[in-house]
């Protein structure tokens, strides 16, 4: 097992810190976005363009790619690298937040998660073992632990019970997944515990003594507001190892992206930029705008002047209109690819001003901006 | 007006033709096969994509880009060129095939056809006139004339009165044409006349007087059956001046292309590899096969196995078949880059064989495949 995580630069005001972290389709520059490929896909785009906007490393979702193409077809390809045509390094969640939000839930036991098929309604036993079995198949370079999610707002005890559980089911698939591969690839840890700072405690301990190759806060951006996933992040990042990359899962803006980074969050993955994309939203560093607004008709302008992508440098906003308002293709395609760049660069430019030193100023120039619209 | 056309080799056998037409954004190789952009995308591909493909020209259409963005937006980009960002030759069509089978028609008259949008109901009439600006607002390459499109089956006075509004409508767009571009974009006339040899004959005397740059067969791949295209162009193509670019409008399958270069054509377009392909057909030599299919489902081998597109390269019809059963977006995408790139390299080696003085050889082969499925 040999996931080294060095930490290369921090921050001397906040927590930001910029790091690399080595896995087995390649290292990867933390800060960093992982843009998401549900279902060995980002949507709409081709991995050269993915790659030219700079992505390092993408995520694939368990629940979905079991059910459909389903582990004997993923076999085939020895994993979703060759199977997709990426490869860089891919993380694949546990399937458990898809078991617990879109699925038909029917039981939770300790042995695991039963759950129907949202697709053919088809039942199906999701175990840690399982999980880590499926995510083996996926071949991802970073696998996640099963845990039990919980919504939010949700009681004290039922929050701690859903930790206790998360713990122990980590426990399981820390077991399967040395016994499997021997821990070539990462296996990352999820810290549970709601909005409740002693059990994030609590579930950081519990985790920290397996001594993961990484830790996850999850059960964030679930609803709760945003000043409160903010202050979660600020007490739970430091209860992680900081040898260890602290990863955030399904969140954000690129607000939330900044002040995440300035608490100490090392990885994000996020649907927001290729979504808000294929809805006419295209991030700039005033804000988003929605391509569909009559103003663009006659807009010869790029989607963002400041922006290098391909949509940018080609492409005009009236052009970017008529595809939209036309349902055509090119126009998902041409926003995806856009968004995604612009997460991307906000991420690389946190992690140089992080490296030279000036993350507060970046951190300020940037609220000035995004507040301005 | 210089739009000269070369013949560069000529079947001994058969009508088939190679050929170079120059134009103004570049000279492209014929027999050649234009993409379909209707709306200044050739759905789901990137120009580049396009280029790579082997695309030399591109088909835009004249009735929706008149309605949507409109040439108050196309003006502002001096041109669908810069509008969509494709650098090399543009044909559009009159607007009067879409005039005749989409919009609501209201009336025709001597002077043009009365109609109304098919999108917001809103009325225009199409004349002559009208349609050539519009083309050179769209600053097409090859424009075309304006003709009356005329259903099959239909009562040979009803065609013989079409094609004789069409000859004056010619007239009329010539004398436009030639006033505000001076020639300096191509004009071509179409031959109407349904499936009466002699108003075929008589549609292409009165259009040949005219000196267009180029003609096209209109009326064709209307609902008549297969063969009987084939005859009409067997009779028809050879009354066209033979220094001057012969252009079969929306045809056809694989096998039409051939047939019709056999008979002496230069110039196609067609939705067909596109649309297919969005439906999950793709082309192979031995005919079409459904991605879809059940059988593909752990097919790790690429769609088609002679083909070096970007999609048979990188891709099996296992993972072609789970986008497509997904509807993601990236299974438009290398299904119709496949279809585009298989169209244009059957345009290709039929102009090599042309070339070699093979194209029997070429014709009996495709079809001993073709037909072997
Ligand atoms: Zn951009
Ligand atoms: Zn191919």
């Amino acid at each position: 097992m040999s996931h080294p995580f060095n930490v290369t630069a921090q921050s001397q005001t906040t927590r930001a810190r910029a790091g690399e972290l080595k896995l087995v389709h390649g290292t990867i520059k933390t800060p960093v976005f992982m843009p998401v490929g549900t279902l060995a896909s980002v949507k709409s785009l081709s991995p050269e363009e993915l790659k030219e906007a700079g992505a390092q490393i993408i995520l694939g979702n368990t629940y979905h790619l079991y059910l459909r193409p389903g582990c004997e077809v993923i076999d085939l390809f020895s994993g979703l690298h060759r199977f997709m045509n990426w490869d860089r390094p891919i993380l694949t969640d546990s399937g458990g937040f898809q078991v617990f939000s879109l699925a038909k839930l029917t039981k939770i036991t300790e042995e695991g998660a039963a759950f129907q098929s949202h697709i053919d309604g088809s039942k199906h036993l999701l175990t840690p073992e399982k999980s880590v079995e499926v995510q083996i198949s996926l071949n991802s370079d970073i696998m996640m632990c099963l845990d039990q999610c919980i919504e939010y707002p949700a009681e004290k005890e039922a929050v701690r019970a859903a930790l206790e559980i998360t713990t122990r089911w980590a426990k399981r698939c820390k077991s399967t997944w040395t016994e499997k591969t021997g821990g070539k690839n990462a296996l990352f840890g999820i810290v549970q515990g709601g909005m409740f700072e002693d059990l994030r405690r609590q579930s950081a301990e519990e985790l920290g003594e397996m001594d993961f190759p990484g830790y996850a806060l999850g059960g964030l951006s679930v609803g709760e507001p945003n000043q409160m996933m903010y202050d979660v992040a600020e007490y739970a990042l430091p209860l992680l190892p900081d040898n260890k990359p602290k990863y955030i899962m399904g969140v954000g803006t690129p607000e939330d992206l900044v002040e995440l980074v300035a608490r100490g969050a090392d990885m994000f993955d996020c649907v927001m930029p290729s979504r808000n994309a294929r809805n006419g939203q295209l991030f700039t560093r005033n804000g988003a705008i929605n391509i569909s607004n009559a103003r663009f008709r006659t807009d010869t302008g790029p989607a963002d002047p400041e922006c290098d992508c391909y949509t940018c440098r080609n492409y005009s906003r009236a052009y970017l209109r008529h595809l939209y308002m036309n349902r055509e293709l090119l126009a998902y395609r041409l926003n995806t690819l856009h968004n995604i760049h612009f997460y991307i660069r906000l991420m690389e430019r946190m992690r140089a001003a992080i490296t030279d030193g000036e993350f507060d100023a970046f951190r300020r120039n940037f609220h000035a901006h995004w507040q301005a619209r």
